[in-house]
């Protein structure tokens, strides 16, 4: 196993089939610094152009198509003292009769504290002076390449991942996503030092890290969409418009994992799934939106300790 | 304040404008047991026909128009051993190629240990033989008549409420509705032992409980959506289809709620919500689904704080 | 058979079941005033309110639920010189970044010479100084009384028909609604002079009508949907939201009249669908959306002569 | 003005950046003959993948961002005795409860008479016997490169065109897409010899045919999707899911087009839509939902006389 430092030269703003800018082998690890979405680096200087571009592509040894790369999220130390967001809320998540109310968006500076790792408004209004956030990073932006020959724009997301803005993606979080090109050429950018559900001021709180991550090939896995495992859950990613549409992937896929990969029946699966399932919003934002479905694993192990034994 | 004990002798299937089952004053307790969503008692005989004949209505002294009513939910205690489901998921929830590979909906039962309050499948398959959840009881389908002489499906939401199925609709729970009809005209029913989020099988665990709720008139509220608070929450609630319009309705009713009564400017409540904001699914099985918008109580203290202070 | 002059003294805002206005028999014809969409009528008095009050509803002696209440508009004669509308387009039928361009929606009056069955503009700007219309007249809203004791709003539609505003609802048009009460309890309303697809300033050209149909019970029809007939073409109509599940219904329904009285197999009403369908989006404005699935006459005979010859 | 042969020896199944594989002046026409929507060529020889392989991209001097790429369809003719469908009805179409009473998709085979120009079933069941069809050519699929170095699938569609599905682009329509990248990098494919609305079993009847377009660079037009002309009808297209969403793109560009370069104010654009637009459904089928905003240009000159005179 060995661990790359690598430095991006150059980024791009979609996720598709270029010349790696770098190659490891299956389990290692990988360190990088990413720029903010609009392409700027931790000292302020503009590397790239928007939307979000991505460090990478990563091509990892042995990948092939019907594989499954694995992505732990070992580490994401913020490099930088300020992020920014824009506000208010996104036309698109309000009722149309009262996009009308909306000011015109603005961008807002917020300061990060790497030390006690908060988060603040860097010139508060008076009705938000103590509003401190805890850092919570996650990875905005991140996932291989799609097939058949297509690239697309880090601005959206599908099947191969890309822009889900889910902030359950962060250190502690393995995440997998369907290899479909030799390689899998792997990508990342777009971190966020904090961001709520949906995504719905069209930004988290943009800024640069140092990811540290561990890429490992699972053969022959066969996924369709993006999935993912915490401490206590895991999940499944379904990427599209409407929100119901990117539901029906989720759970589409939950459920060919839960019947496949844990040997529970179709019924059985929809009885678990039916008492214990939560979903989550990852991004009603960006041109595909996201909705994350979520088990914890105490009802898994149950099924599983029980399935064995049976 | 007076503790009603009422015994429903007719029951709705629609949330509308009816001859009052009970008047009441408002800050009174009621004190009631509902049928299950099939119409089914305590006792195993069929009272009333689906979808979810509700109890009420209830009419509360002073509420009128513009007002709100507010329905604390005190005590709901299981009246019977028994629930149903329905396996396998629900067609809609699926993406439409796969629902060839669900098998047909059968009806299952469900055993509920009230003293030790949990719930277990009466006849479990081998793979879910563990199985064993805790009793996690929620209001399914309650609000208030209509405006304009409508009357609504008890199988659907609207901004007066219904069936929206959210799990977060149990003991603890606060909710609001907009009264839109001299007396409120309140009504509830459907009440489920356990519901994963999205009620996604079509059914939570459907049984029958003794529920005790308060209802109270707040004076001139003029919500569009229904609101409600936990212990650690404030949330709204959108009701439609698609999902993205459910959660547009929830949105903007926060908004409203945090500039209206939280004293937030709109790009102040977009920075808190951008960066804090939770969704909950209520439903994607009814005819309109339910989006919760979801904000820790904690946020808006040190919000409200400053705001008085400054 | 007997022509019922009705002149209606209470109008409702919504469709449900209420005392009978008017008795008659399967057959009969009706004459009937209008107002139109906010209560106004022909004489420039407010006589109702908002949204679309309708004039019913008509108990139709010997129809009972599973039945089909067909309804033909034979004559629709206009009875007042000015409609009006709103402008511009409704927020919700443009990008929602594009709501903030919009002006705010102000009230226009049109003329309507009914001698030279034309409509234009009272006020016209100079960029619209020579538009002139063809009175083309159409009901907006009209239906029979919906299952379960529910009673819809005249702003929104549903299974029981409602406020589809399809510009196809003219004369020399036919009408088929799903009986689900005693009696069918039809009622109509909101008649436009003109109106483009999808209602999408918010309104037709909003005037009064005296209305002429006939009422006929079909027996054992089991529509699901509301149906029509053309000169020309067969239709189906799907009520809901997002428009795509409008499409599903119509098309839902299409394929159950094209196999049930049609003979076609499944397979072979997909290659007739598949290559000569049309759809017609009726409103993009209501709560719920409209869409009409329609098929040419001509295609239906050949196959019926052919499925006979057979 | 050159008129280019194009014989094709490569294909792609994205709409992207690649090495043109003709160049061209504006205002050249381009004589080529397409594969069907599998990659079969005239003489049933297969030639490239799926989904939807174009010819091209064809690089076109002088155009660059921000211009249109005006595409003239002068002729289509069909180079084949055969097309193919599926049946049934695609799942997506009809209402997920019914998805279960759909037979398993098969494919089917129609022969095309060049001569008399009809189409049929080549072994039609009995009750289609009779079902005689008019050959109706269209391009499925054509298009531009999209910006950001983005490769979108030959299965959907966005800005720059792709697989719309829409029966109305066909001998006799022009078409103008927006220019993403210097050449427009123009490419076309999946041609049917007829398509109901919405593409609804999921193809036309696919076949190949020798196409001639013109391709004219218009400066700077800033177009945002693509644009078409009839005879009597210009037309705006919008691709997105939900439905609705496609409808809100087309409508926002047909509006830009009337303010743009009709000379409409906002209001009056919106009384002339309100009262005349007509929507077509281009394809409910494939990732991307297609709607088109028409109006009669008899309208348009009627307004342009006046605004000229005015």
């Amino acid at each position: 196993m060995t661990t790359h430092q690598f430095a991006a030269t150059r980024w791009y703003n979609v996720l598709g089939t270029f010349e790696p800018a770098l190659r490891c082998s299956s389990g290692d690890i990988i360190v990088t610094e990413t720029l903010d979405a609009a392409g700027v680096d931790r000292n302020g200087v503009a590397r790239a152009s928007r939307p979000n571009p991505v460090n990478g592509p990563i091509f990892v040894e042995g990948a092939e198509p019907g594989d499954a790369l694995r992505v732990e999220i070992l580490r994401m130390t913020p490099t930088r003292d300020t992020g920014w967001t824009y506000s208010p809320l996104a036309t698109n998540v309000v009722d149309p009769a009262h996009v009308h109310s909306l000011p015109k968006p603005q961008r807002f500076t917020w300061m990060i504290d790497r030390e006690k790792r908060t988060v603040r408004l860097q010139d508060p209004p008076d009705d938000l002076d103590g509003f401190l956030l805890d850092l919570d990073p996650m990875i905005g932006c991140f996932g291989v390449a799609p097939a058949l020959g297509q690239a697309l724009s880090n601005a959206t997301s599908a099947e191969n991942g890309g822009n889900m803005d889910y902030r359950g993606f962060g250190p502690g979080t393995t995440a997998w996503f369907p290899v479909a090109v030799p390689g899998a050429l792997f990508a990342l950018g777009d971190c966020h030092a904090v961001q709520g559900d949906g995504e719905i001021v069209g930004t988290g709180i943009e800024t640069t890290f140092e990811v540290e991550i561990r890429l490992t090939v699972e053969k022959n896995r066969m996924l369709t969409w993006p999935r993912g495992e915490t401490a206590t859950d895991i999940f499944t990613v379904g990427n599209a418009r409407p929100l119901d549409q990117a539901l029906q992937h989720a759970t589409s896929e939950m459920l060919a994992w839960l019947t496949t990969d844990y040997g529970l029946s179709i019924v059985s699966a929809s009885h678990l799934l039916g008492q214990v399932v939560r979903y989550d919003v990852g991004n009603v934002f960006d041109p595909a939106y996201t909705m994350v479905c979520r088990v914890a694993k105490k009802w898994l192990s149950q099924s599983a300790r029980i399935a064995k034994e049976g």
